[in-house]
């Protein structure tokens, strides 16, 4: 089958976002074992659409079109689709009610009707985080599909509703695992797992740019899924021997997610004590439903009168070392402990940028500290980027070198 | 000029890599005041290749190709626009000896001799980061352009050689501010505007989604820089009469960057004592530079004992009310200025889910506290999405309610 992608948005041809859906669908699309030949961007405009729609059509067995399915006049992709396959628009009185739904105790704008009009005899796609559904039309035998422009609403209504849709069309069955590994860099990921990915085609195993971390998407094709899950499976076991300990979990698993889990499991508390970090280390735990189970309280000492008073850093030790040290540090985590009592007692401290920095400790320069069965241990990182990148990165090595300190308790 | 965009290569095709040379050419086209129409990627296949080429420069002025310049059989770009545009590839001696220069020391792989071929009359595009020249050829009043793909390539090639020759083609300026409004829905945003958007052609305004907020950006196009700006601000005015207090920034402003700067020229301090937000408020604050003026410590309290041992809220009103409650909310603001004497203290407290909602309390019910200037507000938000989407939302409302608190002091 072959396939094309169309994205419909101005703001998207004016580059003033990034088409990271075009990405997102051509991977997706790829390992669902269709050709994949164009995609193409247009804005919001009437006539330009449809001619595209057209030139695709006539090319391509699959058109996906993104975006455009907003209630306001500038959202025109159903309209421009209708008009090429020739169908009218119908008000499809479940999606209206499901949008009424959606405003419920808030007055419905007059605009969102528009979005329960949907093209006759089309497939529904569900949207379970918006209030715009998308479809498919069949078309003499090719299709023509619609998604909701945003991500967060693009990416679950494409697996749990299209690509269910399309797998009927073929009958091989597909199924995918992503493998994710913490603290190696992406291309010396790829560089290492190299052998591996060339020694076969079955399971094909695609090495993805992620922020902070490598990720593999490890794809099977047979004729059932119980055939892909032993042929994942075992490819697993070859890239746990690969990468070991910095493999940490798999498709939806997040650090936070797997430390959050391991804490419950091993009945830990966890605190913190953030400097450069300000928040954000603990607010990654605190996106974890359940984190309640093993946080009470945590702090923000920004200032070093803060680093004083509320966990007891000597003065001295500010003056001589610095509060960007591993002296401070040290004592960030036990004066932790000795406040909250919790099992797990982690600072961290450092140079975020983009002012700040000297030749002795340049930004990016982060000391973490992790305070665990009446030890303390100090990390020391050199961290690259701007001021969130640098924040972000400290606050995931944090939760790694959580995750690899509980981890090693298994053999007490 | 009508203009387009072709990125080549299959690498972009199958989402292995994401498309930023579109986004980088697409803000620069349309910023020199050319109409991007479309963008296209195509595979590294030369029938498809020269297709598109085909119905590229019949559609448009001006076509930009990208990738596919490199020294293997599978780049194939020169060939096809050679083809399409029907002029021979010629060896520019000139060229072929900076290629061998750029190999120094080094032999030069036979291969490259291939990025020395350039079209009969074409001007060349120097690369001074590569060996792969780009060039533009000029065909019935048209205009066909070819950069390399690696965007440390492309970008000086596009700034330093391909702009200073499109600038001599067009007389018109471009300019764009976007808007920011917090607190106003996307899509009433739009209706709000309506009349203000229909009424004139000079400047445009264009809604655009946005997580958290309603974003547009006004675009001005005449003879000068002065007489953009001059439009621009006219219909700022306008905008702000329909949205008062709710525009709160321009451009690369924030909720957060505006609070920070609105503190340190008021010469006041903050601090936070967050529940459900867990952190997620405060790293906001510490993402901005220079935050540490305004910050000095702040207290995530989770669990009830947090609330009472560290902000001194009464056992009784946890139990009385709860810990998702007005007055718990006000009880932690008034604590924490007790604790912290910042100028501006703020609670949150609330339910981000998934679990804990109750008829009486559901999901997404947030309290937010405001001490200020030896008064304390408490606001009560219903939030909707998911748990991370409730805790941002929350956050955002927190900074606003601090934004509007600190601003009304302006009339003291």
């Amino acid at each position: 089958m072959k396939c094309e992608i169309i994205n419909v948005g101005t703001e998207l041809l004016l580059g003033d976002i990034l088409n990271t859906n075009a990405q997102f669908l051509s991977n997706e699309i790829s390992a669902l074992g269709f050709d994949m030949y164009y995609q193409t961007v247009v804005g919001d405009n009437f006539d330009r659409l449809t001619q595209q729609i057209k030139i695709s059509l006539d090319r391509s067995d699959v058109v996906i079109l993104t975006g455009g399915l907003g209630p306001t006049n500038d959202d025109i992709t159903k309209e421009a689709v209708a008009d090429v396959i020739n169908q009218k628009l119908i008000l499809n009185e479940e999606i209206y009610l499901e949008i009424k739904k959606y405003f419920k105790g808030r007055e419905m704008p007059v605009s969102n009707k528009k979005q329960a009009y949907i093209p006759e005899n089309a497939h529904i796609l569900n949207n379970n985080f918006g209030t715009a559904p998308g479809f498919v039309s069949e078309v003499n035998g090719k299709f023509v599909a619609v998604l909701p422009g945003p991500p967060k609403e693009l990416i679950p209504m494409f697996k749990n509703e299209l690509l269910p849709y399309f797998s009927k069309l073929t009958n091989e069955v597909i199924t995918s695992r992503f493998v994710k590994i913490f603290g190696v860099g992406e291309s010396l990921a790829a560089d290492m797992l190299k052998d591996v990915i060339d020694s076969q085609d079955n399971p094909t195993i695609a090495p993805y740019a992620k922020d902070n971390e490598s990720l593999f998407r490890v794809t099977a094709k047979s004729s059932s899924l119980e055939q892909n899950n032993k042929l994942i499976d075992d490819m697993i076991v070859k890239i746990k021997t690969v990468f070991g300990d910095s493999l940490y979990g798999f498709d939806d698993d997040s650090l936070e997610k797997v430390v959050v889990k391991e804490l419950v499991d091993k009945k830990l508390t966890v605190s913190f004590a953030e400097s450069c970090t300000c928040g954000l280390l603990v607010s990654k735990i605190g996106n974890v439903s359940g984190a309640s189970v093993v946080l009470n309280e945590s702090y923000i000492t920004y200032a070093n009168e803060a680093k004083e008073n509320l966990l007891n850093v000597k003065k001295e030790t500010l003056e001589k070392f610095g509060a960007v040290s591993e002296e401070t540090a040290k004592e960030m985590a036990i004066g932790l402990y000795n406040k909250t009592n919790a099992d797990v007692c982690v600072s961290v401290t450092g140079i975020a940028g983009p002012d700040g920095g000297t030749d002795e400790k340049p930004v990016g320069l982060v000391y973490i500290g992790i305070y665990y069965n009446n030890d303390v241990n100090v990390y020391k990182l050199n961290l690259r980027g701007n001021r969130y990148k640098i924040r972000d990165m400290a606050s995931c090595h944090a939760l790694n070198y959580i995750r690899l300190t509980i981890k090693e308790d298994k053999n007490d």
